[in-house]
Order: C-alpha cells, then sequence, then structure tokens
C-alpha cells in the first residue's frame, strides 16, 4: 500500500515526484512510456522553462528525469488500464495484469494534440510543424506561418502569431468559425492575418524543414501551393482522461476540473499537467502542478 | 508607452519577462535590487525546482536572469514608490523620480518573511536558519528541528517535518495556538512533536551551522538551551503588496487576491507570485505565474 501513485511522466509527473520525494512519501510513478518526458520528448527547442534556456525537449526531460533518479524515485514501465476506488483506497491495475494500492493518486497523464493526418506531419515535427504557438512562435519571428483549425484556439494562435510574423495565414475547412466572434474580429482586423476558408491542408513540404503546404479549396476544387516557413496545427487537443472519467468530473472538453490545487471532485484525486482544465498548458505550469497536487494530498496523508 | 511594466525580479517576474519577450511585447522589468533573483538569493540550496536539482538560489536566481538577458529583457534598477491608473493606462513613479507608463503592469513584487530579530538569525540563514519547511526540510532528514510560531503554517510545518525528522520541537511564546484545532490536535497525535509553549527562542547559536537554541520560558524565567539542527521560524509573511492596495483587492493577510490566471480585481494588473493568494509559494508557482499573468495580458493588449 503506498501514500501516493502517480501516473504519468511528463513534467506535472516528475515535478509531483520531487516533491514527493522530498515530503518522504511512500510511493511511485507509473509510466506508459519507457522514456520520461511526455509530450515535451517531441519539442525541437523549448526557451521559456525559466532558467534552461535553448534546450531540447529530450535533454530537458532527460535531466527532470534525472532529478527524480537522483532523490531516488521508483518509476514502473506499465500502462495502466483501470483506477478504481473502495474504501478511501485506489486500486490501478496495468495490463501487465499488476495492482498497485494507494491512498491518493496523482492523474499527470497529460494530453495529445489531434493531427491533420497529411503527409509531411510527422517527418517535418519540430522541423516547422507545432501544436503549441506560446512555445513555438518566437522561432519563426519575422517569417510567414499558417494557423489551422477554426476553434478558439487557432484564431488565437494567428492573434499572437500575427504580433511575431511577417505574415499568417489561418486556415480552415469551412468558411465559418466555431471561435468566438470577438476573436474572428480581431482576427480580421490585423493587417497581416489573411483568411484561407474552405481549404484543407493535403501535404506539407520542403527540405530540411517545412517550405511550403498543398492546399485544396473545397468549393472549387483548386489545388494550389502557399509558401511558408512554419505551421501551427491547432484542430484540437485530446486530454488523456479516461482512467478517470468514472471517478471524478470532467469539462465539455474531456480536462479533469480541477483549480490549482489540483484537487478534483474525487477526494484523494488529483489531476497535474495538461489533463487538468485550465487555462494555460507549458511545462512551467504543469511543474507548477505537480507541486500543488503533492502538497494538497499532503493534507489528507 | 509600454505594453507591460513587470514589478519585479523574483522567479515571478522573470518568467514573466520571458514569456513577455517570446511574445514580443514592450516592456521592461523594474527591480529595486541590483541583483535578481529576490527571496531566492537567501536560498543556500534550492532541491525542488524540477531540472536544476541541488542549485544554490544565487546560482538558479542568475541562470533564470541570464535566460532573461538572452532574450533581450530590458532592467531598471529603480524602486517604485506608487502605481496609479488613470484612463486605463498605469503610471508607475519611482523614488528615482522616473515616470514609466504602461497598458498592463504584473505586480511581482514578493514577500518577505517576519523574523524573530534574535542573535544568530541572520548569521545562520540557510545554515540551518529556514522561513520554509516545504523548500529546506528534505535537509533535515532524521535529525532534529525546532518550529517557531502559533499560527497553521507553524502547525503545518511541525507535521511536515515529524514526518522526515527525528524529533521536531514546536515552539510558541503562547500556550493557546491561532492554527486551526485540527491541525493542533494532528500535531499533538505525532509522537515525535514536542509542545514547546510559552517560550520564546532569546539566540540561535552554534558553529559553522545550528547547533542549539536558548530559550526562555516566560512562566518561569527559566531559560534553557535546546540542542536542534535546523530551526523553522514560521511567524509570518507580509507580502509586497503595499503598493496596489490602492488599485486591487487584497484579502486579510495582505495578498492580492487573484486565481490562478493572476488576474487581479483591477483590469491590466496581475498578481504573480508570493504576492498573490495562493496555496503554495515555491519557485515553480511563481515561475508558473509569470507565464499566466503575460498570458492573462495578452488577452486585453
Amino acid at each position: 500500500m503506498y501514500d501516493m501513485i502517480i501516473i504519468g511522466s511528463g513534467p506535472a509527473g516528475l515535478a509531483a515526484a520531487i516533491y514527493a520525494a522530498r515530503a518522504e512519501l511512500g510511493f511511485v510513478v507509473i509510466e506508459q512510456s519507457s522514456v520520461s518526458g511526455g509530450q515535451v520528448l517531441q519539442t525541437y527547442e523549448v526557451d521559456n522553462y525559466p532558467g534552461i534556456p535553448g534546450v531540447s525537449g529530450h535533454d530537458l526531460s532527460e535531466r527532470m528525469r534525472a532529478h527524480c533518479d537522483k532523490l531516488g524515485v521508483r518509476f514502473i514501465n506499465e500502462e495502466v488500464r483501470t483506477v478504481i476506488k473502495q474504501d478511501d483506497i485506489f486500486r490501478v491495475t496495468t495490463w501487465e495484469k499488476n495492482v498497485y494500492e494507494a491512498r491518493t493518486v496523482i492523474a499527470a497523464t497529460g494530453a495529445s494534440h489531434s493531427t491533420l493526418d497529411v503527409p509531411g506531419e510527422e517527418a517535418f515535427a519540430g522541423m516547422g510543424v507545432s501544436y503549441c504557438a506560446t512555445c513555438d512562435g518566437a522561432f519563426f519571428k519575422d517569417g510567414t506561418c499558417a494557423v489551422v483549425g477554426g476553434g478558439d484556439v487557432a484564431v488565437e494562435d494567428a492573434i499572437y502569431l500575427s504580433k511575431l510574423c511577417r505574415k499568417v495565414y489561418l486556415i480552415h475547412r469551412r468558411d465559418q468559425f466555431r471561435a468566438a466572434g470577438t476573436l474572428v474580429s480581431e482576427a480580421q482586423r490585423k493587417d497581416n492575418i489573411e483568411f484561407v476558408t474552405n481549404t484543407v491542408v493535403r501535404s506539407i513540404q520542403g527540405g530540411s524543414k517545412v517550405e511550403k503546404l498543398e492546399i485544396e479549396n473545397k468549393e472549387t476544387g483548386q489545388i494550389s501551393e502557399l509558401p511558408c516557413d512554419g505551421v501551427f496545427i491547432a484542430v484540437g487537443i485530446r486530454p488523456a482522461s479516461g482512467l478517470f472519467t468514472e471517478l471524478a468530473v470532467t469539462n465539455e472538453g474531456g480536462y479533469l476540473i480541477a483549480g490549482e490545487t489540483c484537487e478534483t471532485t474525487c477526494r484523494g484525486l488529483y489531476a497535474a499537467g495538461d489533463v487538468r482544465a485550465k487555462q494555460l498548458r507549458q511545462i512551467i505550469t504543469a511543474a507548477a502542478d505537480g507541486a500543488n497536487a503533492v502538497t494538497s494530498a499532503l493534507k489528507i496523508l
């Protein structure tokens, strides 16, 4: 019986492990991948984690993992299948058929970005293809970028990038936007944002990095090329909250509802990092969640 | 006229500067001290900032400052005297008689810990004298510690340390505690917490680090020695919110009221770091605040 089980080993899970280790809790981290880091691993360069400028996602993850190893954190490389709660005890069962029990659980399972599933998208990930304007926008200063999507995040990304880039194309498969009208109006007022509607991306092309998109107008069927330095894909995020939806309340986007203390509606279950409903999903905010989640758990342990 | 003025250069202010720089805002950081870092500078060793294990507070501050310098952040070494808001513009006046104007302000002015003001307290700061059990408790594993204070934080610190240390003395000048009754009961149930009430610390003594306290029983007048490896002083925190109390609402502790988005009750004014009302005041949570505050400000810029 553990005090705590941390599920996931991105920045939220690793930060939680650091705080749990320093509080001398009996705990374990269960990670699905054999390499810690989560989404950060797919990031070419991270330049907004204060104190560690210009680091690759891989290296930053390794540093956080090494920090945990130094503190003697135990990692189990298994995939969680179910989490149930009975008599105030959480029972975590993995696909490897092992069962772990604990008095508290930190859900640090993260999220994944929906993809376009077009040729070039995977090959150019981190080489011009990005899923986070706040994270990577600065790398395209004074360049030309495309944003793909029609929701709030896509339009916000286009506005954000319009302040950095010479030119921003906002590509959307429909002519109506799901995004808030005020956001769309704001984007329309920007001289350097060009709306490319009723249009889908067929492929992403380039040499060592992105150079152009092949796009198709769905009304006319016309196929053309759009030169750009970067493409930001904002077609949705899927929080990995499936394990916890029977235990705690999620919002319409599937995120676990919890304030900055990370306390979910289920006593003893804490949501940390990208799986939690919140304003800003960044490495630094995920790490802060890990610290907050452990602090909240200590109150009931 | 700036987009943003960041007041303070601890982790919250420096993180805000990193995010503001990457968003290409026109902004400046006004710092009172000629050395960035805030309270972190007084920390002997930081071992809970994920990714940078076992670093001195001075070095961690330098790394965050270097991160800002790399991004071209402009720092002004002046002390802010007043912040007023007129026609949606903030006017920041310094004791050096300069006036700076901006559309948004990030209050990252931090907090300071109240001190006992006894001999040895300053000399042994970071060498056995600490103001944060969550930060430094792990350095005293299996040792003997004293906590000084009678509020929630003091009793919480004693409980936290009781899990790490062989023995914890809870020293309080009265026999009644301001702390919540449930907390006091919990502390009383711990075998290794000993209550030392009606007692004040007269001095902190040792060689290269803390070795003992000289204490005085206020009822009997008896003076005695209490051997210990560390002393945690939890007699209150003073948030540096004075500049903003005319602009935004503070709570009974003087902290600026703002949720994790850092939006205060004054539009355009954001509270980041220890000056904000929140659960956990740590370097990592302060840095997350900086990121959140800039993200919130971008919505109105």
